[in-house]
């Protein structure tokens, strides 16, 4: 038996048979969520968000529309306190087939550019390359857990997009791709930045970055790129919903302040990442969770936490 | 086979055999170790020193004093020239229960409390969350490998503790749980800070996190957090004190420098721990060892270092 | 069937057919390759080098001579615009047996040495650590992507080797061992201050460094230090080589400032290391190799790219 | 004669007499500038805009409306090709009061607040102090110089403010006042932040810091915060103007990737901004600013270089 | 007139004449102050606590019992709620004549010392570099300011100490001395790691470090390493007590959050430092010190702070 | 009397007036020093090596030699042991021009060129960028104290040059200009990345770099830049002279173990800093310099120090 069946079955034990989800299922709490061209976003579950990648005809390629609407839709997330954890997945047949490139190719090909170099630089730089470095980076700024659902092409953009996100899951049919060195480009907007440090495994990672070689559900399960693999896309979404819906029945504060901290120790010495973790608590502490969290504990109760 | 029997069994082929280890032996040598309310000492090999948390009653929840104790027996075994190596385990039927919340209640739920927040955060920052770190941080800064053998629960401040560790083992029947979310916090004292260092797997860790669901030796063994793992607590044990005697053996200058040197390149970039290394190494190639040690190598003799 | 076999046959499956490599056929266009002492320098495939460790009949220990010669040898690769990927392997029964201990005693324990600790501390620094640790480094900081194909034994300085290269694929028959402890010393020309970066494994890192016990190829696979493992030396050469010749066919544009940024996200947080790359990428989306690389993705046509 | 006399005086000589300026004079070429609240803009020459407070009758405090256009207008002038670099001034008596206390209040001692401080404070992080240092820290990311003109009083927010800027211009009869441990607090939007590094006289900046007490132009500019006083406030306006046109009138890719490196360099190490630095140039000295300036200088002719 | 004089009477200027102090008078409340052999405490004011340094006999020489109480010392002090402010003074003729080279021969240069260079280094770091360190980085790590009040000579050991004090005095007859290198050593215990980040004129400073000259107050104020001369001991004693007494009637929050947010400046970037310091304020805003201060500036009132 | 006056006045007081040096005199020990086509090299002192930048006729322009032959001398004085310090100065009226634009012209405006901006970019950074970088660096990484003497003109490159330097000393005839921007550049090898760190003055040295104006030595040591002037060139030349043979004087372990810590501590926090001098003078403790100079002390003679 391999790992990744190994990993996926012991997971399944643990968690408390008392979270029953029906992906289908609406949540009791409906408030208005806001509305985009390329994403499509609903409520599975009390305080669970599911944005969807939504131009299946075009294999959710990634152009500058969705760009923008990311950056809108995890501001608006971030702030509303009806969401406590967020399930991101694409629509149709595949996760993204990345970036798009009839798209792009107004930018990047125009006939109208700036002739001197130095000036074309600066209208990339502002233009092109930070815009879509943030629009992937606001998934990593919000505070809420992301959980991506990846299922049938996750490829270059893709895969920007999907090392920003906190808790990766997909299903058996998916393939992954680092696309860039093929169309002549580093991969510029998070893998090259995020992904060694999501796994260890810097060998097989430098040679997909070279080679731009697919690779199978079953590398990256076992790659550690993602946590579990799903037999097909019902069973994927229905466990991310599951486990998104696990987290919002947690302490709010305890989880976003987690999220925050665990951000910040990747980018910090360990003596400097406590020395912040003993900062954000000494207020923390005072939480009425705290005592909320405790209480539930000790009465064998399950604790309602405010809005956060 | 699973991947943790195939780590377990391939190890064992290359331990030499003339390390033979009984785990209840008293080493030759015997000086007065010190004594502590929350943990028990003693020596099982010649220059390794077991240290057992010793509340078994409370399944070895850490309490204030076990935070003071800890401070106290790893400094005294950082200076203590008998010591090489150091073994960590719990007495009992649990490693440990993680934060003994009836003791940690009066200092978080006191009504004497300062009523204003600035002043408690104070309060908290200095006789609560810093001490309980430093706690836990004095087993990494100890010069002398740390090898953790867990057995039964490991919970919470639990695995802060093993987090900082040298290696980490473990018997088949342990479980493990990352509990802070389930009582309203962000682990603070060591878990959210070096656990993604030490295994390379973030998706499964801040589900870990996020969801505080328990996982078993085998999970914990495939993500890598723990080594290997043995049947039961005595092959656990003395699988733990063999490795410790091994390491015993060595040059307490080339182990206790590579310590070092391991500690300070995670948390600083690759040139500059060369730089540091060299630093190091311009006087420790001048130490008797490296001649003692080379001398072993050409006649087929296991060298004697003097006391470091 | 354990994750070794996993992994290395699902990869066969992703290299595109057309990639058809002979390890022993010769180039077409031929160049004169510089000549060394201790390496062997050839070209087995277009834009591809494969630099041979050549002193088999001391099993490619490493002398004076060869810490020099791989400071010349990569410099002059890093320039030369017809070396695009390069193969490092070693001639003979094994990769390499690490440091030569005869060759560094006349450093190590001469009797013309300064009485004065302080300037020899000055002297080991200077003569010693600082030029071997460049001897290592040079590979990392070389552009082109370096695949190191392992076989036999990889001991000591071995593995201080193989953790500055980007990409590692070993035989089955290869053991490896962290030795320096067993000569007194710490590993101080990049294990250990490498190897913890580019595997997940920290317990089992700090075990082999400490212990100084050999590990297999199966081990060194599961810990991920190794990305393939193959049945034999011609076996590892050839896959090896047809790695390095697909890499060499991509944009060496895309694929140089692949393996800058690689470097430099590893030792910078994600926030500086995505500015680092926009600073790159404004002027490379400026490159003719996009295009090309675009044109020949629409018209499924496998583009040539310009010496770079 | 003071320091301060003799600074003012040497600069003089020093400043080319082509470039006359008179204050009030309005450039050629108006193209419309923004309007704003609390802000007025214009253009007292070609490619230079100057914005001042103009809530006079307030003496100018920081409101939360000022706050929010302050991040708006340095956006702005940021992409406007028409702006090369900024003076920034205040309306009527004062610079500024610093924070408007009367519309902070609301904010701060609101009765309608979270009960819990746990999410009060969240509150406080995210809508009040997050959004308060971005407006101070938007000056700094501006790519333009921007040249701050002071008089009057500069109190408290005021400090925040004018550490973020280029260059600091006083009037004789201003006074300086780090004003916050006078209302409890520590000053959190900039200057403990960033005062300290841009001058040099730790032992004066924290007397300054922990007494509140005010200090005058002449120590302002004897502490090097300020580089060169002016008898009065035309005087001062007119300098800055002249100043900034000088600037204007250099290439403004030269200009803009100095402030941007020296921004970088001060967060850096010199190696890291060295390479950093190469990164930009190694595009920037393939633009057409750089030949027409080198033909300018040895045509002794002005060049013209195209809009940014 | 100079740069000197022109500073110290405009400092006096801005002083609100309420802070009427006689250096000698005792503060109407008092507790117990600890004693030491070495050193001297007073408190001289309310909430202001006088540090003397006390073997006048020996010009104050540092010996290992300084060293030890110093730690001791200030330990107590953090946490005393009654000390708010911290003058650290010399007794008899000079503030200190630097380490007591009598007393630190033994551990230089006993004889008994461990022969190998290895091991000798070991004991040079832990039981003498080290713990002389901590005794110097105690006073930047307390957490009120220490105003420092110099007389006589500042030698050696004596400008390590003084660069890890907040604030800086001394009268006109003080001689200061970088004195290690004639001694044969690098500055180690804090001179050469913190006298560059607290002046700005580094040519100077390692004029000062490779000569070993004296220097004069005036050359000390000019250089701004001090902030004000004074023209005898009475009248510095005085004015130290009589600032420390003005930041003692301030909001110790304020004060406290204040000195470890510029402590935490000076290591970090600003965009770190202002992330750092909104984690305290997001709590400190909380504070009931913030009230009262505004209260206090609307009604003119001072203010009356609650312990810390 | 201006702040320049008084700090040049007081710090002749303070040498000793053993140290007669003649400017012109020759050390009695000549040995061979190398010889140079854009550099000229003598010992005027014992263990003094000066270095004059020697092509008058160009002003002492800098062309790819000079930058070659940088890299060759310093690496050569850096392994002399006959050379404890070192006076850069220029022959003829000036210091230096700069940047040699004829020189530069054909790096810069090449009709040659690659065409595809991408390989451009490469070219200009390994070809042009990064050796001039080390060429200005060397001077830094030195262990042994560079004194600079400038007189004339100091221009562009010049202002590079001289920040990488440990001691600047000007004559009163000197002026400045940070004239980058005047050619369409930001300064790329050096200014921008140093100069804000060993002056206190950020307003003003943005003024500078942003305008281009020329500064006076008066203006260049009120802010620091320089920490004595002198009447005239051969003042200048004895002075420097003198200083370095006092510098020469000392324990050459102590002065360069300050130079590496000073350089050091730059770039990293106190805390890392002052671990890493530890590190370094756990082993410096046991050199026999130490022992030397403290009798040299006690006895009060000079001592002689062995070379290093």
């Amino acid at each position: 038996m391999s790992a990744t069946r190994i990993l996926s079955s012991l997971s399944k034990v643990f968690y408390p048979a008392s979270i029953r989800v029906s992906a289908m299922s609406t949540a009791g709490e409906t408030n208005a969520l806001p509305e985009y061209e390329t994403l499509s976003l609903s409520s599975p579950q009390e305080y669970v968000v599911q944005v969807e990648l939504n131009r299946p005809e075009r294999r959710n390629a990634m152009n500058k529309t969705f760009f923008r609407e990311m950056i809108e839709c995890f501001a608006a997330l971030n702030k509303d306190s009806n969401c406590r954890s967020i399930v991101l997945s694409g629509a149709g047949k595949s996760f993204t087939a990345g970036l798009d490139l009839n798209d792009a190719a107004s930018d990047l090909f125009s006939s109208e550019h700036q002739s001197d170099p130095g000036r074309q630089a600066f209208n990339f730089r502002e233009n092109f390359l930070m815009p879509y470095q943030q629009s992937i980076t606001c998934v990593e700024k919000c505070k809420k857990p992301v959980i991506v659902a990846v299922h049938g092409a996750c490829v270059g953009g893709g895969i920007d997009l999907i090392t920003a996100c906190d808790i990766r899951l997909c299903s058996s049919d998916t393939f992954f791709q680092i696309k860039e060195v093929d169309i002549g480009l580093a991969a510029d907007i998070g893998t090259l930045q995020r992904l060694p440090k999501i796994v260890g495994c810097e060998s097989l990672v430098r040679e997909l970055v070279f080679t731009a070689r697919k690779f199978s559900s079953e590398e990256a399960v076992a790659m550690k790129l993602v946590s579990h693999v799903y037999p097909d896309r019902p069973a994927l979404i229905e466990a991310a919903v599951k486990m998104a819906s696990l987290i919002a029945s947690k302490s709010p504060v305890a989880v976003q302040v987690s999220k925050i901290n665990l951000n910040y120790s990747r980018d910090h010495t360990v003596d400097e990442s406590l020395d912040y973790m003993a900062t954000w608590n000494m207020c923390m502490l005072q939480s009425e969770d705290l005592l909320k969290a405790v209480q539930g504990q000790l009465q064998k109760e399950t604790p309602k936490f405010s809005k956060l």
